[in-house]
């Protein structure tokens, strides 16, 4: 039987991470659910991230999803306990994980990883890596405006190329060894910020690494679709239809997209 | 009997009417409510915002508001009617019609508008602009990235130049004879602005002018305060306690502010 994956987001975001599972299982079918109604949960508290996180997770598991990808950094920091937690046997992959475990590995110098604000303030890399590695060194900023360029299309532009500058152009973050891009927006920045180090830092982003993550749990748990002669959909609700998605959607997922409206509280 | 005046935002952008209210009336109070639960409005339908702004003037009234300042231009655009029906007994202030009054009488000359998606998407200017003289020439753009760059502090850096210039730099926008702020974010812009027009455009904001409309409709109710023994008081209520909002309130209202948390569904 091939059920779908289900993967959400604050809005637009995880469709980067979408895109990467296409990419990698190509054979997998998904839902995706961006919670654009309460978009963005950068800014938002604990307590209302947690609701709105397990109110979609709920929704996923009643359209028969086999896992759920929390395809949003903040949602990961967040949520992912909780929602581990209430929804146990269901696979649960969040972004920052599969990243941590990488860049723990793999580096070998100071680590840098930018966010939204909720995912900075959280420290739930800094805290994932030091659990892993007490040795390492990190800093951490906030980037909130790349949200906005990324979902503007102002990526490759003077201001990106400013903003950029702007929030890595510091002592802190001049000589890290590793860039972690800790928001499903900033992939659209990677060749950008590698110009920025001129090649000299790893710019660490999530979605292959969270593809690759999914594959092997699905391996684990028996899950991967075996059906492949029908071919794979994929379904995109969000929770309030904007003009903004459709036009964004295409720039973070690499194809247009139809979209569906389904309100959860 | 010294009743506030109730003000209204999404989040801090109001801040910048709150505190032309407090410059020109400085013996009124009154009670100010950011909507931080629910920010941005700008992308959301015109029933979500209707619903949250009658849930805040509701709150307001409450509180012994005496008037209601709209201090949002996507709620003006898209709830304005709809409270004015609901609530008929108390005088209710937008910040669209003080601008639109002002521009359609001194305006000789194209007139350029820039908003939030919602508010340029309701059309709301154009329309009550060609009420007035329909042989007005009015184009308008939606620049949502102002918002941020306004929130993170980034005015008068090459950032907010180059998005300045990103959105106005074209055929429609180059020779405006008066460019409309229509988003309460936008009077921090006020002086790049001036420059990009090299002082040949008038940028018109509406926090001025709103306060000036207020005093008008205290004095035909009157209702302005007379008990001027008692220093005015300001309160401040968010929907959502966060971290930046404090830390960006300083830049709209121009001193630190105090805040209490209000959730209101």
């Amino acid at each position: 039987m091939a059920k779908p994956i289900g993967i959400f987001d604050s809005g637009v975001g995880g469709l980067t991470v979408a895109a990467a599972i296409k990419e990698l299982l190509p054979e997998e079918s998904f839902i995706y659910f961006g919670d654009t109604r309460h978009a963005p949960y950068g800014d938002k508290s604990r307590d209302t991230i947690q609701k709105y996180s397990t109110e979609i997770t709920r929704f996923l598991l009643e359209q028969d999803c086999k896992a759920i990808v929390i395809a949003c950094n903040t949602a990961s920091a967040l949520a992912y306990e909780k929602l581990k937690e209430k929804f146990s046997d269901v696979p649960m992959i969040n972004v920052v994980d599969p990243v941590v475990d990488y860049v723990a590995e793999n580096t070998h110098g100071k680590i840098g990883i930018i966010g939204t604000r909720a995912t900075i303030k959280s420290g739930i890399y800094k805290k994932k890596l030091l659990e892993i590695n007490n040795k390492l060194k990190v800093v951490s900023k906030a980037t909130p405006l790349l949200v906005g360029i990324a979902e503007e299309d102002f990526t490759h532009t003077e201001i990106s190329r400013h903003a950029i500058k702007q929030y890595l152009d510091n002592k802190d973050f001049k000589n890290v060894a590793s860039l972690i891009l800790g928001c499903t927006h900033f992939p659209l920045f990677q060749t950008e910020i590698e110009s920025f180090y001129q090649g000299k830092a790893e710019i660490v982003d999530s979605p292959e690494l969270v593809a690759d993550r999914l594959s092997h749990i699905l391996s684990d748990h028996g899950l991967h679709n075996k059906d492949q002669e029908k071919e794979a959909s994929y379904d995109f609700y969000v929770s309030e239809k904007t003009g903004a998605f459709s036009s964004i959607a295409r720039n973070f997922f690499g194809a247009d997209i139809r979209l569906k409206e389904k309100v959860l509280s």
